[in-house]
């Protein structure tokens, strides 16, 4: 492993906890609150994390000016809602189901990991997740960081060269002490360009059972781990 | 206490650890690394503070752009080098020594008071410490931070108004949801200004014995507890 690093920064929506899987437990309990029937709620949830990447484009080209991504979650809900035909529903209980993305369950193995890891490295968030959604989801799971950094306070969505740089920026390292620990390989990709290290831990069941992409690794990785807990190892912890 | 309040911002020099004696230790180790002599540590270690709210000011008037904390402490550094005719030290050794700041000593109650109410509460630094040094020192000295928020990723320092506020909202809570722990009148009396509950714990050391302000709650504080543990106990957690 390169010697030089001092913390590692997660990415999080599908390395650290699984979506998928809460998003679509969050649905269900949602549609059965407001009887609700007729939606797939695993389609649901796919459909919204589809409108991420969209949503965080308007911020990136500069169409909309910075918007954090509870509110961009928000715009994404709205537009599902009507998409799914789904009325009637009050204000704050869409707010509160909009805050799904704050309740999503670590991976197995992700608070053993990362226990371990922070005994020897500063472990941060590197995500495009906003600030409170990262904390809120932090407390429920027991995800112990040591500070939450990565889009909101850098004021820019990944794969922006900012929202990598800036964090090892607010750290008081340089780039190549930050390693990336994620399973996506464009996201390892864009860490790499910029200077930083990398880790990839496969999420095979990310997508599901019919996951056909992010498998492997695509990429000269500084490290591959099969999950935390080898990642731990793998480093030395 | 208030019953809305979700998360405890910490004022942390003075507050939560004891600057004083632990820059008066840094600087005789300095000393004695360097062959200095006829330097009384706790006057250096008074002088550097003293520049603290001078440099902010600096920022704060917009003299000079964002500077972070670590830089001013370097610039009050070289003015005290000069000041102390205290020459020929390395850049590297210089550098080590100003992050002295990043190894100070909690008071004999925080983390064990910290550790009760972030059973409870969403614990944030408020401090107008950058980043890199919170997270420094909360590694060094087991502080159970759950996010470091403050001067830095608000780009304000306190008492301005977005060091406070800022705080909050990256929180994604109201201001009045917010506490502000502090062992200063003054810092209070801004944040209550602006919106925030309130919390004075004294350290009636941190100036050492001869302290004469910050003894006693000079505002109607929400809470007014003598240390970290027996505030975990007056919240009830």
């Amino acid at each position: 492993m390169p010697p030089e690093v001092k913390a590692l920064g997660f990415d999080v929506f599908g390395t650290v906890v699984d979506w998928r899987t809460s998003i679509t437990r969050e649905g269900e309990a949602f549609g059965r609150a407001h009887g609700i029937s007729g939606v797939d709620w695993v389609t649901f949830a796919e459909a919204w994390r589809g409108l991420y990447q969209p949503m965080m484009n308007k911020v990136r080209h500069g169409e909309i000016g910075w918007t954090k991504l509870d509110d961009l979650h928000r715009m994404a809900l709205d537009q599902l809602l009507k998409d799914f035909s789904i009325k009637g529903v009050g204000e704050a209980d869409i707010d509160h189901f909009n805050r799904a993305w704050h309740r999503l369950d670590p991976w197995p193995d992700a608070v053993a990991g990362l226990t371990r890891l922070k005994r020897t490295y500063v472990l941060t968030t590197l995500s495009n997740g906003n600030v409170a959604l990262m904390v809120n989801m932090a407390k429920r799971g027991g995800l112990p960081w040591d500070v939450i950094l990565g889009a909101e306070p850098t004021r820019h969505y990944k794969p922006q060269r900012e929202a990598y740089t800036g964090t090892a920026e607010y750290l008081g390292i340089r780039p190549e002490e930050l390693m990336l620990v994620a399973a996506h390989n464009g996201d390892l990709k864009a860490a790499s360009g910029f200077g930083l290290r990398t880790a990839f831990v496969p999420r095979p069941k990310e997508h599901g059972p019919g996951q056909t992409k992010d498998l492997a690794p695509d990429g000269a990785w500084d490290v591959v781990a099969q999950d935390f807990v080898d990642l731990a190892e793998k480093l030395g912890c």
